[in-house]
């Protein structure tokens, strides 16, 4: 990687617009005076924002040393600082992660206030190269895989302003000679050294180690996190269509997918959907674990008994049908896809008339005055939210009512044969948490229409009816 | 993972037929022993084959325990070997590269032999990790980052049986348990434990440091091998496709890529596909460098002023207006696309006549009657294999040859403005190696048309032409 290409870089990789102005994200390291610099030569007005962590005792001097840089260098400088160690305890979190929470917050608040294109920063290729290896030791999929990136938006930050690092592709020993080249004389931060942190054991000891296997293992790390974006891509892409063609619904704290739809997926696409469904539902979550999906995908291949499963911390997989619900423990699901009686609600239908449900659902219910045409209607129907009656095997006036206990059926094409309403319900799969409401037209103690699934034999429609019902759920 | 998945992962992931026979590369240790009870376990007719090295002393003694175990469990035995050290020596080899070579081709063999449905051999789960491992310390992309696979076909061995590694998911040491549990007493391969083998240094050395990062390194690298190799799937289904899509012509030590339909596809589809041409011309090589796609990749995207390229060892690419040709440099490429002439031929055009070039293109010569009805057509005309002239402007006979020096041309178009022909081919992007034989029509020392291209000025179809002829090239 040459320093000649970052402008190709900063247009290409990083989608800047030369002339508009960048908020560089300035340490006083090595690697973000470089990038200052570069930014500023290939014709980006730059704002340098230093961040003080209040961590080291020179921490104060970095401040002013970055201060008095760009005065030299004539860029704008921004600065702010919190005490990091506090914020960590409060917080519960490491010293490194409440660093960064509270760095990348400032930086991002600071660039929508000037209104910078982006917020750059310095990551360099060995820095690329640590943060795979980290994900490596971890476990990570492809996503943790490919490392950073040039430019992501929407990121953790902001969904508007972009964050771009465009020296991912320059090692720190190229940056050093740049420095020196330039006259620049970074300050050194000392608690790059210290083994406390993990990811400077990764730097200080175990990449070493690799390297005596390889001693180009640096490099063969760096193409092998470039080569796997541009696969991940390819699969977010296709993930993507997948994720348009299998969802059902989509409500707060619910996400409602086709089954089949996702089975007719290969398993990696499958996974890719599952994952962001995860991410949708718990936003949090950096990394989703491996079994988290392989329970899901699981599930989906072979459904249990119960048709449901927690999936983990609170979240839940539920199969209805022929639908596959992820949701939040806490979440209301939507009735709407079903028809359902508010609780208590029964009531008579007028015939000929219209009732409606809640969710928008309506009965109507029709006279027809030719049987034989009724009879060729029934039998070329193929929606079963419809159905024809015998209107005089029915005692009017009919009524619509929630399942009571006791409730049987006579199925129509099981001979007259009774069972259970509740055996029924089971059978049929009317989905659990829809039965206790759903509607049941019942003629004097008998049900005559289970919408949705079955009429019942009595009172069908028969050669010798002379006086036909429609009735419709709509 | 439990023994118990053991027959669902022979039928599902191995695709293995329950009854019909197997052959086990068995070398006595506790892999391949426990490897030969479970298929018999699971119903599959086992033959024992076990390849001696003569690599150490005990070699003898480990291929009679094999031919006693195989007794004592009914199964049948066979058994060869060879000197590998010597094969070795005389291939350039390295031992374990020369030993894996010999065996593949002796099991094999022995598979085709004995009518066997596969090849099983005793990959654990840790070689998964072991594997997996010297692929990222190689660099590697997803193909070799996601392992060993259950089931292989083709492989390198065999177009027609595959290669199968059932217990992939099972660690070894549960192997050294199940063997004790069951009475196995495999023999010990003293050489697991040296040093020398850069496999044996990662399970010895590099692994347990790994695993002082993470304690859960192993399991974890195993998963991570395990999603890879299903987002590989998915790739590779993409790449088949894309791959239909952008063929042009395949032949001996060629093959010919469309150009826009490549660049429309995302990065990591035209890498794959590359890799795939060039597995195709070098089906030796068992790791395509990334630099070499990158090549590749770069020349499809920005071609160099030469329009070709050296992709590495022998293998060339080209560009010819919107084809792509990777070939081996020593292939002869296919001119059925283009009209050729044979070397020195030319013929004098008989009109009306029908003329045959080479690989089947055809000139064919009328006389036309109606000039207002030949105006319209040749307005109407999209196909530069066709063209229409005012014969009266012509000097019979047309000659059809190949261009010689100081040839001229007055294109249509141009207002009569004549260039060298040599200019006209490059301006048109004639492919280079095509110039030196396209057909040329020829009216005295003029030339009248360059098929595919353009005609001139002088003999175009005029509003007061009364004689037509229609030349095409079929």
């Amino acid at each position: 990687m040459m320093f000649e290409q970052i402008p190709t870089i900063l247009q290409k990789d990083c989608s800047l617009k030369p002339g508009c102005p960048i908020l560089a994200g300035v340490s006083g390291g090595p690697d973000s005076l470089c990038l200052a610099v570069l930014l500023q030569r290939s014709g980006y007005p730059v704002i340098v924002a230093h961040y003080n962590h209040h961590l080291r005792p020179e921490a104060g001097d970095d401040a002013r040393f970055v201060a008095e840089f760009a005065e030299a260098n004539g860029m704008r400088c921004v600065g702010s600082g919190a005490d990091v160690a506090e914020y960590a305890e409060i917080h519960s979190l490491s010293i490194e992660e409440a660093a960064r929470q509270l760095r990348y917050q400032y930086l991002f608040a600071q660039a929508q206030l000037w209104r910078c294109q982006a917020v750059a920063v310095g990551h360099t290729a060995d820095d690329q190269v640590e943060t795979v290896l980290m994900h490596l030791l971890r476990g990570s999929g492809l996503a943790g895989l490919r490392g950073m990136v040039y430019r992501s938006l929407p990121n953790t930050w902001s969904a508007e302003v972009p964050l771009v690092r465009p020296l991912l592709g320059i090692w720190r020993s190229e940056i050093l000679d740049f420095c020196a080249a330039n006259g620049l004389q970074p300050v050194q931060d000392a608690s790059n050294l210290e083994r406390f942190y993990f990811r400077n054991r990764l730097r200080l000891d175990l990449l070493p180690i690799l390297e005596s296997y390889n001693p180009r293992f640096r490099p063969a790390l760096w193409r092998m996190a470039n080569i796997l974006g541009a696969d991940y891509e390819v699969l977010e892409g296709q993930a993507e269509a997948a994720w348009q063609e299998c969802q059902r619904a989509v409500g707060e704290g619910y996400i409602c997918l086709g089954r089949s739809a996702l089975l007719a997926q290969p398993l990696g696409i499958q996974r890719a959907v599952i994952r962001r469904a995860v991410a949708l539902l718990r936003p949090g979550i950096r990394d989703i674990d491996f079994a988290v999906v392989d329970r899901a995908t699981d599930f989906i291949a072979s459904p249990p008994e119960t048709n449901q499963a927690d999936l983990f911390a609170g979240l839940k997989i539920a199969l209805e049908g022929e639908l596959l619900w992820l949701r939040r423990v806490e979440a209301d699901l939507p009735g709407v896809q079903w028809p359902q009686l508010l609780p208590g609600q029964e009531f008579e239908l007028e015939i000929p008339g219209n009732h409606d449900l809640s969710d928008g659902w309506q009965f109507v219910c029709e006279l027809l005055d030719d049987p034989a045409d009724a009879r060729r209607q029934a039998q070329a129907n193929a929606d079963p939210f419809q159905a024809w009656f015998d209107l005089d095997s029915l005692s009017l006036p009919l009524l619509v009512r929630g399942r009571r206990a006791g409730d049987t059926l006579s199925p129509l094409g099981m001979g007259g044969h009774s069972l259970k309403l509740s055996d029924f319900m089971i059978n049929c799969k009317v989905p659990r948490r829809a039965r206790a409401r759903w509607p049941l037209v019942v003629s004097g103690n008998h049900i005559a229409w289970v919408p949705g699934f079955r009429l019942a034999h009595p009172f069908r429609l028969k050669v010798v009816s002379l006086r036909v019902i429609h009735l419709s759920l709509l």
